[in-house]
Formats: structure tokens, sequence, C-alpha cells
């Protein structure tokens, strides 16, 4: 467990950019091979160190990943960064081992209905999909660390109100796969703060010594709110895209993920270092509006500055 | 004390509409009266029974608010509903008490700094405005609630950084003045959940039985995260315009005040009744569209909807 826990420290909060894949995952236009790139290394410059990278998808039908393997390797060349590649199925698993990449994620999901319906198999052959994959890290040179984000943990857009105790129970038994890190994701941002810092605590209690990661949407403006309570309630890691950029297929118009500047802010006014400089985070948000100029942007610090008085982290 | 806790009952959580006044603010067009009243009458409808109306300055420099008084009549009328006028000095002060609103408010920077910039006096002098409105009040025969807002109270735009300590002991001294209700301003979107929980529960600790506001900008993306941390610190009263009307003098680009949409939905996640149909409240929207086409409105309610299964309260 000592390489995970290198990556996710117990003692410090982790803010995970996930913008090239899940602020990818919708859009008819995506930046170029060359911008991903320079959106990394410019937010690397400012600080961030994790880094979803995208994808182990059909390029066919997801061309904004086709150069996942690319990224994988422009992350793992920075000193400290760490790359993540999302894979759904068991060619996408052989791909991403194959990549090389830091961290291979995948999902199972909360309720029966969404997991038949999203990815046309049961929860039990999602978990036994995790199973192979943590059979497959162990044989592995590389090992990557395994991440298993259980989706609509916090309201499913299938069934509307999702049992807490069943939400745990997959993340429990997800955890017991193998899995070295589980994230608790509102896929389609229903709940609010009491329901998040429930879920929270109770994942921290069964994840034992294993982090537990929270993925929250801001589709109703709860994304920061829900952050505060994730973090009171003792998850260390949280996901968020620059901008906000990222829609969800089930609410047309929705923003997708919480705005990564002003989770880095909400971090900041809580007293956690995340070694991230606003300001210069801010400033990666022109890559996007130059590349994906149709796009809408969100986020409070980009539109406001940081307060009086306020310096960069870094600065 | 009983008419004040009538309409702040200590036991159940009352949002405030501000649109009409912090919302109209610093506008260049604003709505028509007629399409004001129409605003109050929907936002009744869905449930909504506190509104801000208006504030009593010289109409020459502020005519979005020369029909303060018509507005004042139009809440006054509705059953159960409640209405709030701002004044900033004597003169308004008088108005206010001639126009029969059932509570006045007025303002105290918890700063000397931005008191002698904003209003041209000291707070001193703010305090003694006070205690004059209470002795009006108490004079008065309908006698008004007098409601003090501290503004810059977690952050000042002149000086940055607010001690806590100081802002708390402005508050204590308004109460001591003779206000009925208190307010807490994040005038300027500065701070985070935690320098609010902890400045709310101070606050709420020396009001004894009196009510306590916490009157928060969006500003910098904090709004409801903010309003989840004062709920949870003890604050019953919270202050919302519907679609985050309301810019900052300050902060050019910056959003305003909480959406007051979201406000409703964060309260219902965490188990408050505030009797609001959400669904109705988004649309009441399309006034504010019509009235105001090319200022922004915010929100995540009214682009993604209710969640499945959540109907509104009301229904």
């Amino acid at each position: 467990m000592t390489r995970v826990q290198d990556i996710y420290p117990s003692d410090r909060v982790v803010l995970r950019e996930v913008g090239l894949r899940d602020g990818l995952q919708l859009v008819k236009t995506f930046p170029s091979t060359a911008a991903k790139k320079d959106w990394i290394a410019r937010e690397y410059d400012a600080g961030v160190r994790h880094f979803e990278v995208g994808s182990f998808l059909p390029a066919k039908t997801f061309p904004q990943f086709a150069d996942v393997r690319d990224i994988v390797k422009t992350v793992a060349s920075l000193p400290g960064a760490h790359g993540i590649a999302l894979t759904l199925n068991e060619r996408g698993v052989n791909e991403a081992l194959e990549s090389g990449v830091a961290e291979i994620a995948t999902v199972v999901s909360a309720t029966e209905e969404h997991s038949r319906a999203n990815a046309n198999r049961s929860r039990d052959e999602a978990i036994a999909n995790v199973e192979r994959l943590c059979r497959l890290r162990d044989a592995s040179a590389h090992k990557p660390i395994v991440h298993v984000a259980v989706s609509m943990a916090l309201g499913c857009s299938i069934t509307g109100a999702v049992d807490p105790k069943e939400a745990l129970r997959i993340a429990e038994r997800c955890y017991a796969a193998g899995a070295d890190v589980v994230g608790v994701a509102d896929t389609v941002g229903y709940s609010g703060p009491k329901q998040v810092a429930e879920l929270t605590a109770a994942t921290v209690k069964i994840a034992g010594r294993k982090p537990v990661c929270v993925h929250l949407h801001d589709t109703r403006g709860m994304g920061i709110a829900n952050a505060a309570a994730a973090l009171d309630a003792g998850a260390r890691i949280l996901d968020g895209s620059l901008g906000g950029l990222g829609g969800c297929p089930f609410a047309p118009g929705a923003t997708g993920n919480v705005v990564f500047e002003d989770l880095a802010f909400l971090c900041q006014s809580k007293g956690f270092e995340t070694g991230i400089d606003i300001e210069k985070l801010i400033d990666v948000r022109a890559i996007l509006r130059s590349e994906m100029p149709q796009e809408a942007l969100y986020g409070g610090l980009a539109r406001a500055g940081l307060p009086r008085g306020q310096q960069p982290v870094t600065a």
C-alpha cells in the first residue's frame, strides 16, 4: 500500500483534474493533442499533480480520447505527476495496462437498473471485472493503482433516490474486490451536503486505511457545498475540472464537474494546503476558450479573482 | 419580541428574496412597477413570504427604487407576506417609517475604513443612527422590525481580511443598540464555509433569543457552501435572489446574491421545510429574462430541474 499512500497521502487533500476525461466525455469539439499537452503542462506549473487523462474507449466513437496513450506519456514525463485513465470493459483494461498508466479507473453502478441500462451488465459482472483488473494489476510489473468509482451513489438518473446502505454495500464490495481507491460519485448531481457527508463518513469508515475519493457534479449548484461536506466528513481526494467543463447526458444544459479553481479556493479557505496557485490555474482557461469556444465555462474565481490580500498559495 | 418571532420563527428556516433591492442595486435597466408586482405575486404563489422590496434612496440617483412605497403596499396586501426596505441615513429612515414597511433595514460596516469610504461616516455614527431608528420604532404605531446588516463582516473590499472578533463586536453593539435582527454579511463574497460557520455560531451565541440573518454573496462560487455552513451553525434566516440577480461594485463581472432557487433546493436537501415550490420559483425567472434581458441569470436548478423522483415541497 506504500505506493497508494505516496500518491494519495492521508494527511493532505488531493485535487484531481478530470477535465481531460470527464470534461471531454460528451463534447462535440475537443482540444488538439498539442493543446491537451499544453493544458497539462500549464496546470502542472500551477501545482496540479493528478490528471485523469482520458478513456480507453473505441476511437471511432470517442475520437476525443484517441490520443490517450500519448497523453498518458505526457503526464508520466512530468516529475511527481500522476495519470489516471478510465476503462469500462476487458478490452479497455488490457489496453490501459499496456499503456503503463499509473492508475486505472473503472466504474460500478450503485443501482442494478443503471448498471444494466448504462453498461449492459449486472453489478455482479462489473465487480467481477474489478476482480479481474486487480489480478492483472498484481501480476503486472508497474502495478497501477486500481480506482473504482461507484456511479449514481448519491442518486440515480433511472431510479431517483438511492439507499445509502446500498451504495455503501457496493463500495465495500469494490474494496473487497481489491480496489486501492473507491470513489463515491454523485454522477448526476442529485445530492446535497447532508447526503454527501453521511455517505462519505460511512465510506471512510469501511475504507480503513485505503483512500476515499468523492467525485461530485455541480449540476444543481451544490458542487462546492458538497465538496465542503466531503472534506468535513474525511474525504481527502476530490475531483474537479477547469471551468467546470463537462456536461451531463441526463440533464441537457446542465453543468458538469465541480469547478476546479473554485474547489482549490474552497480548500484554501478551509486551511487545506493543495499546492495549487489559483491565479495560474485561472490563466489556463484560455486554452479551453480558444480550443472549445462553444463550451460554456463556469466559476466564481475566474470572474471575480482572489479576494484582496489573498496571495496565491505558492507565491 | 413576539412580533419578531412571528416573522422569523426560531424553529424554521426563512429564505428572503432580496432581488428587488440588492438584485437591482447596480443595474442599468430594471423591471417596471407592474413587473415587480408580478414578480412578487408569482413568488408569493410559489411560497415565498419575505421580500426586500427596495431602498429609500434619492429617486434621481436610484430610479429603480422610485416606486418603493408602492411595492411596500403590494407586499403588505398579501396575507402573511413581509416587506423589508433598506435605509442608509436619517432621511431614508423617516421615509421608511412613514411608508409603513414592516421591516426597516440599515447597515453598519464591520471596518472603519469601509464605513468612511462607503457611507462617509464612522461606525460610531452608524450605530448612533441605529439607536435613533430604534427609538423611532418604539415611538411608532406599527413598530417595524429593525434589521441591521453588518456589511463586510467576512472580508472587506478595502482592508481585505476582517478579524472575526471585530465583526462580532459590531454585531453585539447593533443588538445592544436595539436591533431586532442582525445580519452577518459577506458583502463581497470573500469567505469560505469555515469562516461563515465560525462567525455565525459566535453571532448566534451573542444574539440570545434574537434571530440572526446571514447574507451571502456568491461572488467566488462559495454561496451555497457558505449557506450550508450558516445553517449548520444555527442561522435560520438566509438571503438570496432569483437567478442570483445582483452584481458587486467591487468586482466587475462578479455574480451577486446566492441563487434563490438553489438555496431552496439546499434547504430541502438538508431537511428544512421552507414552503417554497422550486419549480414554480424557476418559472418566475421569465419575468427577469423579459424585463432585464441583458442581465445574466445563474443557477443550477433552473438549468437541470429537480432530480428524478423529487416532487415540489408544496405539491
